[in-house]
């Protein structure tokens, strides 16, 4: 386990703490069909990266919508992966390093993994680590340098690292030649029927049976496409604010606001934002 | 009470204090037909932010033309959310503190507020904290990359908080991928018919039955899209410059002159500005 | 008067002082057809601002052609302003000063008004200001994004601020958004008429009423734009280089070299230059 | 004359030094059909700045073609013009100086100048004042703006200033804003015919008049466009290196291969250097 | 042999080291077809450059798609030139180095080269050496501007120097005019058909005679494009995760899913990431 | 000579040695047809600047394709001369001197060579002092404006200068304004023809008769474009691993594979690299 990792191997200097990545799992993982595959496809590239006799070094990019779950996904595969080195590049606590304190840490936590017969490094978020912004387009060119040298590094000859990264952007990363640098590409869906809807609400707890099958059965075979991130905050508007109308019919009416949901008359979808 | 807050919980180290929410209410809030529900609408959000059982983060943008009362809005609603902790960022005293400076001034912000329990951020005309100008365009990606980043956040286990901005330009933050860290869009309208400005007249005080009446017939059923802070300034310049014309008159040229109000012959409207 | 506002109320530390307004009317005002309705305009704005019981801010934009009078009226309406404060912020003597020099001095200027009962800000020349070139285009966005700001900044209560801006370039401050920060526009015409040029020589004083008649005539209805500044100009250079030719057949030769004028076989207008 | 003027009037503390503005006419100035118009334009500027009522600054910008001698003129006319005080703003000068230390050159000639109670500013070569360079373009927008205010300010009471300046390349300067800058514009012409030509070198001396002859029934009619500094630099090349084919055959072949003449087959002209 | 070289020739104070060339052939170098081929044009550069008598720089190119081969192909012909000195400029090395520093390790770099009678200079992946990212497009020009001038620098008299340069994106170095500096071009092509695979995986060792053959004939002639890189890694992959499926079938279902192999219903290639 | 010169005239303190210039020699001029009239030219050049009664300045550009013989030309007509001066601005001397240094070592050249009576100024690779690049484009305006100001400056008064730069990008040149400085343009051709190529390679030296007879009719007709330094570089090639095939098969089939000579099937040109 983590304890007896982090007093039998090295040491942590910087970047993640288990809680940071517990962080990302706030409001667990909740099973709604895809969730499974994506987890097994997890730990066979833990697997290749742990033993694998010709692969000491496995590259992952998990892509998908805004709020898709790729950061908890990535999260919940690096500690199930129970290597004694764990380093997290996570554009949250870099907000204020600059270009170079950003590139450094990048070095940094690299080399730390590197130290560690088995290493997972988590790379939260690459279009917020390049300080991406579609009007110009602007970008840290030097980040996005230094993530297209250090995703190729070899581990040393008898360590071993596995790679986990996270974006929202795959278009992005393609254009700048990053996606090359990822030996995996795993899409994370988001919610696209009843069943997943029905099937997360059960999983999340706390919420009626019989306003799931109403949301279900209000659903039926509309068009649909909404994160799971979403779908749990639409949960909780819904409960506070839904009143005497009910929580199901609060619901849909909040997804149809959000365009999530395909109704009568919806022109732009919350994609668009 | 404010004074209780402050005295139980956190003091206010850095931005708001009371005063200055209370100077965007300079000309109080009139009531003029869409004000109700979006004040209603802004107590559901600091309910759900304050209450709601698996939402701790809320954030919300208010956005609208010109002087439409956003940020008279946005003062009342986190005025009246009675957090024991607000946080204003407020571009004009941040006039002079460049980019960097911002950034800061954002991240602080935030950090304070999420040490309180309950707390309200109000991040007021984002356009300007971005330095954006149409022409180039040109803006501060650094800045945007914090919004980005901070807007985000989850205060820490057991924290609440509710976020107001404020925009006169959702197209650049739609652009920007920035709408896509609100939780919820909230428009505010311009005055639309002579209903509106009867009522809003009416509401302002000082205003002469019969002016009213006869502004509203005047205004028929003329095209109209005029911000309350414009129709404030407008009865005031009427006001004091109407002589023997008489107000309604007076105030109703401005409107034409201005091109809030379709007259015969108007060619470009204010809104072109 | 002045003497007794600097002697009474806050002492000008920056800026302005009576002579340097004074400049801006080296060649007086002389009267032509639009004169009067401008500075009653003028006076109308700097009413509002005084005593206006809701508008304790006006701001206005004079705006026309290079030389068509701007800085000229702008400084007349501030000194009959008659308040005890006026400060200037002026291209001219910021020439060195930088961009952020440029922005503090914006930023004083307003701030030594607000401390006044009652203030003239004149923000002249803003393209000069802005470091406007139309190729690329360039310019100081920091500088755009203060007057951005600045300009709609209240003062604090119980005092009063009227702006006046100039500007001949219009189209440059609408695409900023700057046009939407002026609460009026006030329009700064060339002369287009023979009763126009007649009326401005007499007034400037100097010239034989024969030469006068001869001009008019001469002008008859053709087609006309001439700035006053660069009436006064050419006036100044026929008087210097007519010799035995006459003033009034070299006024106009020189008008027509100009293309003020529209002659036979014209291709370009001075507005091209 | 200047030794008296330097005596009596102010010392030159910065920039043109008598013999720099002899530089410029190393070659004399020699007589060839647009001289004297020329020469006599530019007095009348020089009388109407010295002794306008109306008109104590006078701007004129002299642009044409590279080696149309443009600065041979201004500085003819700034020393004919016999004012105690001349100031010279030299790009070769400057060459070293940055974008900073130019426009402090420009700033502090005017203010020298605008001590003297009459002065002659000469801004030589504006385009290399400003850096330009057609690929994308660039420039020094500091400069341009320095330029901008400082061509427009008025000497301070009772004292009178002459700027002349020069330009290859009028088009850019109109899209600055720059040619708006001057109160008048002379055009510097290239020799087009045969007279331009045999007028030139007679006055250049050293010819021989059969030569001259020759040379002028050779270009005939042919279309010509040869600014004069290049007329003199191929004289030059023509006598060292004619050897026996004799002086004018070489000359006019020299003409030809540059392009300035058209002949037969000529494609390119050298103005597409 | 290298020892005798460190020991009798100059001391490497920069850049490589022995190790760093063998780590760019940690899978070694298997042999699969273009192999020998290539090998032995490096040879022949090699002679060229230590013993041509007219030549005694010789600079070379080896370009081809990601993966290649082609720093594994430059470090095995480095070292087997057996030049006494043998100098890497290697982008992972110079990760934090910025722009200045990575000119300096090149200039510095060739500048070793040149005090030894022989040396070999790799410079690995130009592309990264010179920051290059499609948008924009964004590089380094001052390492673009050292790279031209120093791929052409002759080493002293007696001296001999042969280059060995890498890059997966020749058009960019054509576009740039770096092309121009290379005396040779060597293509490091991909895998295209069964034989290529079958030569290849023999070559690895470790996999069954059976699974070839079926990989071999599941193969047939689809089209196919794969680096031998991606061979390797999918190779790897293969053998931990095919469990019961068995390899070969878990091996083409890889390269199809990567797209390097032509199937029904394929879309994308790889070769887009 | 020069040793004389050094002694008897001005001490180099900075730039061109002897040697120097010499380097660009390596390969000595071998004379192929176009050489002799390109010295000649250059000696008529260097005659004008020393003894021309109205020429004391002289500039000559040498373009023509990478490795035509520029450089090695301009240093021989620099050096045949016989000035008591001669300074070479150097890229390859520069090349860590930044944008800055690059300005100052152009300046400082021709400030020393200025001050002898007699001086030759070599200024080489003039795309490579600009720092060009066509991605953008990219280059340094300071020295392009440095160079643009310096060509046109006249040596004092009893001074001579003769400037010989050169260049494979006359275009860009134009495009600056860079050509119009030049009073000559000298071309320098590659070699065309199959009596050029054995001409050459009889001057060179050390190849077989046979041979030279074999490659003149080989190559034929067909057409054929080779830069001189090319030339040597690819007989050198040839005769090291020309093997039993024989050094004219080699050489030819070298060319082929170069593509600078057209061969069946060739389809880019070397030109285009
Ligand atoms: N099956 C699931 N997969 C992923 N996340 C889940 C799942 N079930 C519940 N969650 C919860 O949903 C949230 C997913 O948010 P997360 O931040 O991981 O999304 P994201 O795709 O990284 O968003 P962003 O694009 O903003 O980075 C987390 O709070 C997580 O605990
Ligand atoms: N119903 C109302 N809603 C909003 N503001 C009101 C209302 N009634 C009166 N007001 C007054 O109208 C003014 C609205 O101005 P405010 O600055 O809030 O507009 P804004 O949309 O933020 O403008 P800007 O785009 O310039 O930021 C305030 O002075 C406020 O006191
Ligand atoms: N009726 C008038 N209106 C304005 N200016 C007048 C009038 N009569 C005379 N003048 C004189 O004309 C000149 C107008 O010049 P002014 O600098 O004000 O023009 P401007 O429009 O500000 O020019 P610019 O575009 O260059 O700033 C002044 O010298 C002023 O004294
Ligand atoms: N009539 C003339 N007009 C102008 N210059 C003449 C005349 N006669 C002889 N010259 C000589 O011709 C040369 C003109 O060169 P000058 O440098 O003035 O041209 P320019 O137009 O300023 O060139 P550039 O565009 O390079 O600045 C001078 O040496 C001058 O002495
Ligand atoms: N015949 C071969 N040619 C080249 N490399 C081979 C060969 N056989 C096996 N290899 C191995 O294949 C790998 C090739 O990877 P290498 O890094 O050299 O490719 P690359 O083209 O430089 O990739 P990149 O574009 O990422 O720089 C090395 O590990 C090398 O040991
Ligand atoms: N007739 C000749 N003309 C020029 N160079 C010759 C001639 N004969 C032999 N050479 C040799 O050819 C080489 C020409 O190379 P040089 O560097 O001068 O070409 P370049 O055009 O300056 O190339 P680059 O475009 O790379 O600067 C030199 O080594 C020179 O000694
Ligand atoms: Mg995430
Ligand atoms: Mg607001
Ligand atoms: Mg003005
Ligand atoms: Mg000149
Ligand atoms: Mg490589
Ligand atoms: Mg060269």
């Amino acid at each position: 386990d983590f304890n007896y990792a982090f007093q039998n191997d090295i040491k942590p200097a910087f970047g993640v703490k288990d809680q940071v990545l517990q962080q990302f799992l706030a409001n667990g993982i909740v099973n709604w069909g895809h969730t499974e595959r994506l987890l097994s496809d997890g730990m066979d590239l833990a697997n290749t990266a742990k033993n694998g006799k010709r692969t000491h070094l496995v590259t992952a990019l998990l892509e998908g919508a805004t709020g898709a779950g790729k950061s908890a996904l990535a999260a919940k595969i690096a500690m199930d992966a129970q290597c004694p080195c764990v380093r997290l590049i996570n554009p949250q606590a870099l907000i204020d390093h600059g270009e170079a304190g950003k590139c450094q840490a990048i070095v940094r936590a690299f080399e730390e993994a590197h130290k560690s017969s088995q290493s997972v490094v988590v790379v939260d978020n690459i279009e917020r680590l390049l300080d991406y912004n579609p009007i110009g387009p602007r970008f840290s060119n030097a980040v996005c340098q230094t993530l297209l040298v250090q995703l190729r590094v070899n581990p040393p000859k008898g360590r071993r690292c596995l790679v986990l990264a996270t974006s929202s952007n795959k278009d992005v990363l393609r254009q700048m030649g990053l996606l090359g640098c990822f030996d995996k590409m795993l899409h994370v869906p988001t919610l696209r029927s009843n069943t997943h809807v029905a099937q997360a609400l059960k999983g999340l707890g706390g919420v009626d049976e019989r306003d799931i099958s109403q949301i279900s059965s209000d659903i039926g075979s509309r068009e649909l496409s909404l994160p799971i991130k979403r779908m749990i905050h639409v949960a909780g508007v819904a409960e506070t604010t839904c009143g005497s109308k009910g929580f199901a019919s609060k619901f849909i009416s909040l997804l149809e606001e959000d365009e999530s949901l395909a109704g009568a008359g919806s022109k732009f979808s919350r994609s668009n934002f």
